[in-house]
């Protein structure tokens, strides 16, 4: 009888337990979380108190906290006076003044019914903690409130980073803070500020006044606003490392300054002619790299300092007579070797900076010292013959945003795996995490949020979370809740693209354009980049609806979910069968709705082929499903001339790609019995 | 022949203007517009360039109106140095450095294929004709562009406010900022700050610091924040009026400065008990609003100054023996004598400081000189006697924003109309225009944006165009329009219910939930107000779908649009049936999609009886469609029931109104012969 009490007792909790328990949509998804009964409401007496070390940073962390979870509820707090808090936090100590790579991260987080207790070693772990604590946060039937749990988290990799090229479209300071209360919200912990590039450099010196100046189209960051941003950024847990990219991508600077280059100049931010690069063997461009170098490390407080080295082309070193004198009379064997011999020359003057350097893969020679850092966009076999030969790494190589992958892809990408899953202990710490990389060839400060958010996050993850959580259909699912999170954080990644779609469409109803925007994405890789146009005109409008469609579709992944779906159940699951006939009937009855629209407007005309596609591949589609679910076999003329229409409408049109072709040709396929399916 | 030929050019001129004259989305419209031939492309080459009279608001206008518009067409503008400007603007003299009364507002703009010309008086009227410009500029086949057309403008009447209360809900400066920057682009040209009423004191007072600091919740503008909102406001063509309630609604002055009121407190912002009023009969009373008078005059350099006087309900003056003694021993009759007394001092208070005195109908009192202006909460009726006794005022009846009329009938409301049309001529000048009332009880920050617009576009056109333009199909297509350019402003009327239905959602899907949140309104008038409720609290969270829902339903009119169109075609227009049925089945199937999603959420709980009314309603509407189309006549049984569940369903439900039952009523009454329709 006790054994039957004790049993109907732990069933009860276990169902009310499973009852209360919603989801938990959080990413990255914490080292261990464990779920306990009950949940926290979250009401007007909310309250949340620091009893452990202060310093400025977490309280205005809290204070932040405190009014994005009101924001998020709507609710207006007012705590009793007097009344103990809702959430009391501890840090045992305080944080460094200038962040440091390898700071403990760890925090706990306990909720019970009653109340919530985050626990860190330092304050910088607490910010951690007061990210999770929002996330926990859903509206449930009895009101807002967090699920009771327990949660002990750390991060797996130290460095996790995201690049912003400001260079080739500049970006706003408020839009890069944006991004970094963005970054904050995933525990992305580095932003790698690409501040000068071919197209602009962007960043007051005022030692070298001309390099801004005249080295970009006037928008640059003054000094004031490079310190208030870094302030802004370690606030939020955020170090701040700069890239100047060199010896090449530096035609910037030489508009100011053309006795640095390695040619005789003169220069255009819009270039021509050969890539422009520094010339390494005079003595003045150490000089003028010492002064500025020195400038800029008292700017920017961060010990690495991040000076490009890649793509060298050295067509430029080449052509110059006086140069390749150099390289012979040095015994150097070839271009790398004079390369090698900058960067050695640019480490001195970094060390005297108390600076340690970071590169891409390019900078890798064995003439550097091991202290420097590695930074891979060429994969994790680079990133394992750095660590092999002693040198920290950073992985980019599959996380490049502006490829357009979509999230699981990004998300496969492991740091750890290939060659570096064969690196002792010792070469495998070496490798310190990894950077998402946001180039800038292709966004404006309109879209560039739509461009890393969400996807961003399932990045994040992948560097904070243990390699072990991998599941997909877990990581979209929480994908989405942090997409909903991040516009309450002020990204405007989702309602950017409808503002642009009403800018396409005058002051017509955008309900069709929207249909086709769902179903749509943009090329992939640097299909977008198309030499026969010649180069890329940086100051052209982005308005087209590749610039605006998201670069993953949600709409056709959930419908190819569905047509597997339906496959597995072999033609049979009438659930899934009504969504896809309601899916295909919306988009075959669309183009009859939205071409007048598209014929009004010069920005939306190219999209006419593309939307006249989605309805001929949505009939195939629903004639498919017909046979199929009649269990009835689809002539053979029929399939091949379906097939056919579907190929084409597989291609490219307007820079685009119809995503539901591909699950709509699985129905084609099937109809004719030719694949197996089950 | 040469008649035949000018005949054809007439007519190729006129084939040309139809077929690239888009429809001018101009709000408000124009004095005079008179279309052209051709239109103006808008391209990266375009600039404006100020030739005339310059001041410093004109030139930042330029610089705005220039970034506005590579806003809206995502255009980033390269002219080429030295080509000629595509807009030259010319004012013959600057502004007034304090924007004043009935300064020179006209403007002329001529838009041909080859460049535009926008001249004017004054700077002042340049800033208006610059937003006409960017309201021509529309997306066309061949790229953005403005029609050719000849513009002659000038505003009806002098004074075209809005009035916001800050006080029952504080709004932050930023969010009355882009509120300023929708005014300027539909030319209202003043602000009427609600400072203080009973809830709360928001303006600081350095004299008397405890006006704000124990008067409000924290929440209040410092005079800093002030002057640059004046500032911001000037640069926009705006004045500022501020209003300081008075001897009622001030509950708020008293928690600090207890002995200005006829009571003897203590008092609370929450209230409770009588509502305390200023006692008149001190003497110490005016010595304090002198000091405060003089400090706010100078603080608010406009020549208006609004001292409120309504509703004061005088009990706490019955309820205090000294007043009553005070009124008998000057030979008052009653206590609107005694606040026609406070109004004289008040008056003479404001001379001295160069202020014209501006107060509701309430202190209209023929012991007032005529120099004070009365706005109207009365109505025409109020406004015209208060002209025939030689006093200027505005009219505010009708205009109030906060009662959740419909756009139409706010445009209805006509000044010169009922008592006023027979007025004379000097009379009729002294109605100086008319004012919008945003009152805040049922506001936040996030959400009175939506409350605001697009509808209060529609009483600004009622006060800058001229009388006769009142075509309520042609406003409703304009403010369409309007309001997609107002989100370009950066204001959020749109924007914010889209945030507020994920808020109430979770992570779940809202299709469905915007098609039940497009066919409801909030209920009207006072009838939020209940009174068996008990009093407002006003730090309640403001997050049901009333506080998310638009004031007006566009589906709702489009839908009652459609029912009438069928009825007048003798339902055998078919592509009016065709959308009808797609709607009602679409509202029909909703409530299954949605229910499971308001079972959820608290906040969406209340909910489920108007979804369940909505596919109830819709599913009698099919069948009504059925009988109508098939010219059957409908059982009475059957109408009769029907019938029975529209009316149930016409009420109140959640505060909410089914904005859609009435027009399915008209079908089901249609279906059973009952009513003649034709």
């Amino acid at each position: 009888m006790r054994h039957l009490i004790l049993f109907v007792a732990v069933l009860l909790a276990a169902l009310t337990s499973a009852q209360s328990q919603p989801q938990l949509n959080l990413m990255p998804m914490p080292a261990s979380v464990q779920a306990g009964a009950g949940q926290l409401p979250i009401t007007q007496s909310f309250s949340a108190s620091v009893n452990g070390a202060h310093d400025a940073s977490l309280d205005a962390a809290v204070r932040r906290f405190t009014a994005q979870l009101s924001r998020q509820t709507g609710i207006p707090f007012r705590p009793k006076p007097g009344a103990p808090p809702t959430l009391t936090i501890h840090a045992d100590r305080g944080r460094e003044a200038v962040q440091k790579l390898g700071e403990d991260e760890s925090y706990q987080l306990v909720v019970s019914d009653s109340g919530a207790q985050l626990t860190a070693a330092t304050t910088l772990g607490a910010l951690h903690g007061l990210q999770t604590f929002l996330q926990l946060v859903t509206i449930t039937p009895t009101g807002f409130a967090a699920p009771a749990v327990s949660i002990k988290d750390q991060p797996r990799f130290p460095w996790r980073g995201m690049l912003i090229d400001v260079s080739r479209h500049f970006i706003p300071i408020d839009v890069l803070k944006r991004n970094l209360d963005g970054m904050a919200a995933v525990k992305m912990n580095v932003l790698h500020w690409h501040l000068s590039d071919d197209q602009g450099f962007r960043a007051e010196s005022k030692k070298f006044p001309k390099l801004a100046g005249m080295g970009s189209d006037g928008q640059f960051y003054t000094q004031d606003e490079i310190r208030d941003f870094i302030a802004y950024a370690h606030d939020r847990g955020i170090r701040i490392v700069p890239e100047f990219d060199m010896p090449g991508h530096s035609r910037s600077w030489f508009l100011g300054y053309p006795e640095l280059s390695s040619g005789s100049g003169p220069y255009t931010l819009e270039g021509g002619g050969m890539d422009p690069i520094m010339d390494p063997t005079r003595e003045e461009t150490y000089k003028f790299l010492e002064k500025f170098i020195g400038e800029m490390a008292k700017l920017f407080p961060d010990a690495y300092f991040h000076i490009g080295g890649d793509e060298v082309d050295g067509k430029q070193w080449d052509a110059n007579p006086k140069i390749q004198a150099f390289i012979h009379a040095h015994g150097m064997k070839n271009n790398q070797d004079l390369q090698a011999y900058f960067n050695q020359r640019l480490q001195k003057i970094l060390a005297k900076n108390h600076k340690t350097m970071v590169g891409w893969d390019e900078i890798l020679h064995p003439d550097l010292e091991k202290t420097i850092v590695v930074q891979s966009w060429r994969g994790q076999e680079s990133l394992a013959t750095a660590a092999q030969k002693g040198y920290s790494g950073l992985l980019s190589f599959g996380y490049y945003l502006d490829l357009m992958w979509p999230a699981a892809r990004h998300y496969s990408v492991e740091p750890m795996s290939g060659a570096a899953a064969a690196l002792t202990a010792e070469q495998k710490s070496l490798i310190l995490g990894g950077e998402s990389c946001q180039w800038a060839e292709w966004v404006t400060p309109e879209n560039i949020d739509s461009h890393i958010w969400p996807r961003n996050a399932a990045i994040a993850e992948r560097l904070w979370s243990p390699q072990d959580v991998t599941d997909v259909g877990s990581m979209y699912r929480r994908l989405n809740a942090i997409s909903l999170d991040l516009e309450w954080v002020g990204l405007a990644h989702r309602s950017a693209r409808e503002r642009m779609l009403h800018r396409m469409a005058g002051t017509a109803d955008i309900t069709a354009l929207r249909v086709l925007a769902d179903v749509v994405e943009p090329v992939k890789d640097y299909n977008r980049w198309r030499d026969e146009q010649g180069p890329i005109d940086f100051h052209a409008p982005l308005t087209r609806m590749i610039d605006a469609a998201y670069p993953e579709s949600d709409t056709a992944r959930h419908f190819g979910d569905l047509v597997q779906a339906l496959a597995q159940s072999g033609y049979k699951d009438q659930a899934s069968e009504v969504q896809i006939r309601s899916w295909l009937t919306l988009w075959r009855d669309n183009d009859t709705k939205l071409n007048p629209l598209l014929q009004q407007s010069s920005l939306l005309q190219e999209d006419m082929t593309i939307s006249q596609n989605l309805s001929a591949v949505s009939a195939a589609g629903l004639q498919a499903l017909d046979y199929l679910v009649k269990a009835q076999t689809a002539p053979e003329g029929w399939k091949t001339q379906q097939l056919a229409l579907i190929e084409q409408a597989k291609g490219r049109s307007a820079d685009l790609l119809l995503m539901v072709a591909a699950p709509i040709q699985q129905l084609v396929e099937a109809s004719a019995g030719s694949t197996t399916q089950n």
